[in-house]
């Protein structure tokens, strides 16, 4: 089986063009085959604040009405996908952006969880791997944005991690692959607010522990569950840590690994 | 040669969610290899209206200033593209939808005319012709945004039509390559705000005369260049008419019809 990574970019890296263009430059030099999957930081919620388009926030998830669905399509897969695919470009890299409607990569359906509704969002059914292997085997290193589509012509926001996992997990069936969640954190910290803290490995039997005692708490908790479930489905490796070590991460020098065990 | 149709739609159609629902329809149907390119209507403006952001004309043109580009790259590459791929996908057209930087599709450099400065506008230099013939080999109907790159990370502004023509000049080297041009009229009027004035045929010998007797004039005049510029540059066949007039256009019982003769 050849290796494929699979790296979530993430943080305020995307909003830094300086970090950024280092970034792209080291992937772009990487020589496994690659697939980008981004987020979006904060500018959707800027250019929201620039239309006073109110966020309506439900139990700490933003809730996707029809105009902050159409702000994140213009803002994750316009303005940063093909930001990110020209930058890859001009290192070298013949980069090509997607959203989950194109080829009909990501098949979602509109989440519906009892009385909430948290608007179009989308949790998803299918991922096509097969297109994913026509484009990489053509030397092609998709730039995934984290929009789906229902079939049926509607547009639906999900999870970037989400996506990596999904993408990941399908793509463990033709590859050796390695999932990479890359943040503004040097991987996962033992005390919040020192980064001298990471946790070197998390084991899947660890992982309870670490909720019960609280050392991991908050947004890091649905991101390690995502992880622990690519692992789960067949995803050889799951590393998190900075933009900035993304060597080190692929070397084992750096961040937080997770492993089944 | 395997027949190939480009087709550039622009004009109202785009921003009319039912006569947009029926195009996509009629498009998905079409038996051919086809290629879809798209303008954006007058989204990129009510943006840009809505942003306080001033749109800047000169002879005409506007000027693509950075926030401008932004605009442009959010709306045609993120809204209208993935908009008009879902609905294909709804359609049971398996659409990929790309820009110039996706797969390195259009390169470009950014225009420098004598003293006029446009900003951030690219002229064509290069099309990945090998790139739209492997994904039209695996099923795939690509649907390109006007947004070109210059290979060193800048996003550049490009005229729809000017896209179109590119595009199935190129793709005239590997395919049958016909060419449509659908806009609000059902064709090159020989009266103005006469539907039923349609000129059939315009021959390259006779466009001259058409313009120094100003039957055709203003914005018709580029239009028309483009197109007599696919025809001599091989593409085999260029029409122009209404996107609500598709299957008519390409039977050659509507619309106004270009020959080199």
């Amino acid at each position: 089986m050849k290796e494929l990574l699979v790296i979530k970019l993430g943080g305020n890296v995307i909003e830094d063009d300086r970090e950024l263009g280092v970034f792209l430059e080291r992937f772009a030099a990487l020589p496994q085959l690659k697939i980008l999957v981004h987020g979006g930081g904060s500018l959707a919620s800027e250019l929201a604040g620039r239309l006073g388009i109110k966020q309506h926030m439900l139990q700490g998830r933003r809730i996707t009405d029809a105009e902050t669905l159409k702000i994140v399509t213009m803002v994750y897969a316009g303005w940063i996908n093909k930001t990110l695919v020209a930058g890859l470009q001009k290192a070298g890299c013949t980069a090509i952006g997607l959203a989950g409607m194109d080829g009909n990569l990501l098949l979602a359906h509109r989440r519906k969880t009892g009385k909430t509704d948290y608007g179009f969002v989308g949790d998803i059914d299918r991922v096509n791997g097969l297109l994913l292997q026509h484009l990489l085997e053509v030397g092609l290193t998709p730039v995934i944005a984290p929009v789906t589509h229902d079939g049926e012509g509607q547009l639906l926001n999900t999870n970037a991690d989400t996506v990596a996992r999904e993408i990941a997990r399908e793509c463990s069936r033709e590859y050796n692959t390695r999932l990479l969640y890359l943040f503004d954190k040097p991987g996962v910290l033992r005390e919040a607010g020192n980064a001298h803290s990471v946790i070197e490995t998390i084991h899947a039997s660890g992982f309870e522990a670490l909720k019960t005692e609280q050392v991991i708490a908050g947004g890091m908790i649905p991101k390690l569950e995502n992880a622990f479930e690519a692992l789960r489905a067949g995803v050889a490796r799951v590393t998190l840590g900075r933009a900035g070590d993304l060597q080190a991460l692929l070397e084992g020098h750096a961040g937080t690994t997770l492993t089944n065990e």
